[in-house]
């Protein structure tokens, strides 16, 4: 007897026809005695219908003060899904029932549109499970302290189920998604890229902060919370995926790098010529994260020694190139900075893998890789297990092929 | 300061430029320290395209086995409409907070699709209230003993917004409708049918009970048990409408009748020459009553002394022809009936009032406004404050006027 959470995301769930497959899917896996919950997005574009709705009533719905009625709409998306995938069971003969954010137990904060979980109570999931009946959970909900609907915002279906997988001790939580696995650099942009059998937590996580974009960095931080492996496979084929876990379970163990990530939605911003005097980076970085702006790679570099002035540099995702762009125009005027310079043609691409940690020459490895193509490297930032070079944008290609290249084709 | 609850229908609410409005219709109406929950029924045509997705997954979606994912489904109907009004109040500078059938504390029967209301908890309706918020809450949906969504079927939304307004103790419950009140009679039917400015709680029954399609009986009994006049109304204008309460406050005692129903969903069953005996009429309305078919009107008569056997005679909704043929075959076959006959082509047409009982000669006026018609009487049933007549089909509109001008015509 195995327990099992298994999760399908919207375009699994589009039409009642892929509902009906869908069901069909877990039937044919599940032993009989086997134990299944299966978390569900809301079908297809339903979010999007939501939102154009709301948008009927202001053309700006995600304000603050609509947060919480966005949230009673959005989880709609989900209550249809799960109903209607619970009915598909039960038309090939599986007793099923669907469970709303609330009724499997799932508690989060009130920040409405982008809830937090605090602690899930499966004890309704159990008790149906023990009857027999495969639960069909709504991801990407919860309900907060004052019974408020709340949706758990970008990644939040994913990290639903690996969070009932947690709560409920299952066995694995398995992601169906339209790729069949992680792979060692974007299929679309390397063509030799390798389907990962298994990676670490610590990997996944790096890779997908560093842009690889199958799984959320969330999902995986729940997983490594609770321990549960993460199989994360193709919703149209059998074929096994790539299982996220604490540690190597197999022969992939020796390997130099992970994988290539990359990331193009990065904008770059300098403020040229600012004082060289304690306090100037903490008044740029804190008005940026007053602003709730994430910064990611940071260079400061002297720009002229007589007049002691330096330039600061970093990287923010591109989606907060105007916010940020009205928050640094205002620091460098305060510190009365040369000028600032913002490019958008950039694009970051990092190597990750544990096993860089024992091994010299890495870091020389990829600048000679991306040298040897013509890459001119503009920003280079490290973390124990990664290392991100700003390049570009027009030479991502070439960067993240030649990378792959180094590390992968010899061995 | 006044506490009241307006109820908006689909239609009221099909589209968000209609939700805007049922917005700016309640703000408009609203003194500033009134106290206003808005119930609303789920957008247009969204229940029946609910029920169509169901019927990808299984063409038959009301059978039982599917009944609590249907409520599953058709719970989000509502949590949509409630959302974007709550918006629209929003916009238009109005606090207010959506709340759903469990929110509102509206707990039912295990019924599903046709829960009956056991009890209300409205204290999050008050305390969002007095913290000076419009409540927007969900019609036609309650939650069970185990947390399950429950739809309180036909009906529903309109006796959710009335028993809320009894738990509140509101001071009137509004029904918005298309309609801009009760009528005497039929407008469609009559041209001079008048509207009331009132109507008793038993009075309106009776009407709904007789085919008055304004009113679902169910919401009157609710306002009746609580004592909360219902007043219903046009969503259109600001006309008053027809005010439903426990008695006449005004110059409208006296009457004798106050109106005239009618029902063409009517059919009419014939068991002929079943044994005139002790026990047939039992084992006749008992197999009906078992399969869930509320028999109207009943008339048993002898058919031939000699042989000693009687026909039984009685209508039923035209819904449930097929099935009470079916169990009227069954038992007329074993009774050794002659046959059954079924003619659907009959229609019934009542007068109701609480003044026909002190007021003699009702019913021979009744009967002859129809015979210098020509419209011959098949079947009549009487009730303390109704006289009901079973004709023709195609004579229902004739015979509505003829009744209507007897009674309203002349005063």
């Amino acid at each position: 007897m195995a327990l099992v959470v298994k999760k399908f995301g919207g375009s699994s769930v589009a039409t009642t026809d892929k509902i009906l497959n869908v069901a069909k899917r877990v039937l044919s896996d599940k032993q009989p005695d086997d134990k299944v919950v299966v978390v569900v997005s809301a079908m297809g574009d339903t979010t999007d219908d939501l939102i154009g709705l709301a948008q009927g009533i202001d053309a700006q719905p995600y304000q603050a003060s609509y947060a919480r009625e966005m949230d009673m709409l959005l989880t709609t998306g989900e209550q249809v899904s799960i109903a209607l995938l619970a009915m598909a069971f039960q038309k090939l003969g599986q007793p099923a029932v669907s469970l709303t954010g609330s009724q499997i137990g799932m508690r989060t904060s009130s920040v409405h549109t982008k809830g937090r979980i605090l602690s899930i109570d499966p004890s309704r999931v159990i008790q149906e499970l023990d009857s027999g009946k495969v639960v069909v959970a709504a991801g990407f909900q919860g309900i907060d302290k004052f019974g408020d609907p709340v949706t758990l915002g970008r990644g939040g279906s994913d990290t639903s189920a690996v969070a009932i997988a947690g709560a409920l001790k299952a066995d694995t939580c398995e992601i169906f998604t339209d790729v069949d696995g992680i792979y060692s650099a974007d299929p679309r942009i390397v063509k030799g890229a390798r389907k990962m059998q298994e990676i670490t937590y610590y990997e996944m996580l790096e890779m997908a902060r560093l842009g690889a974009g199958v799984m959320q960095p969330r999902s995986v931080e729940v997983g490594q919370y609770f321990n549960i492996p993460i199989h994360v496979r193709s919703t149209f084929t059998d074929t096994p995926g790539t299982i996220i876990r604490e540690d190597y379970t197999m022969e992939e163990k020796g390997f130099i790098i992970r994988g290539v990530a990359h990331d193009e939605k990065v904008a770059k911003f300098a403020i040229l010529g600012v004082p060289n005097q304690p306090g100037v980076a903490h008044k740029v970085f804190a008005s940026l994260s007053d602003a709730n702006i994430d910064v990611d790679m940071i260079v400061q570099s002297i720009r002229n020694v007589d007049q002691n002035i330096t330039d600061i540099v970093f990287t923010v995702e591109q989606n907060y190139v105007g916010e940020a762009k009205r928050v640094i125009d205002g620091v460098a005027e305060k510190l009365g900075a040369i000028g600032v310079v913002v490019e958008e043609d950039v694009a970051k691409v990092s190597i990750v893998g544990a096993g860089m940690l024992g091994a010299p020459g890495v870091a020389a490895r990829m600048f000679g890789a991306l040298a040897k193509q013509g890459v001119n490297i503009d920003i280079i930032s490290t973390s124990e297990i990664s290392i991100s070079c700003l390049i570009k944008g027009e030479q991502l290609r070439t960067a993240v092929n030649a990378i792959h290249d180094e590390f992968f084709s010899n061995d």
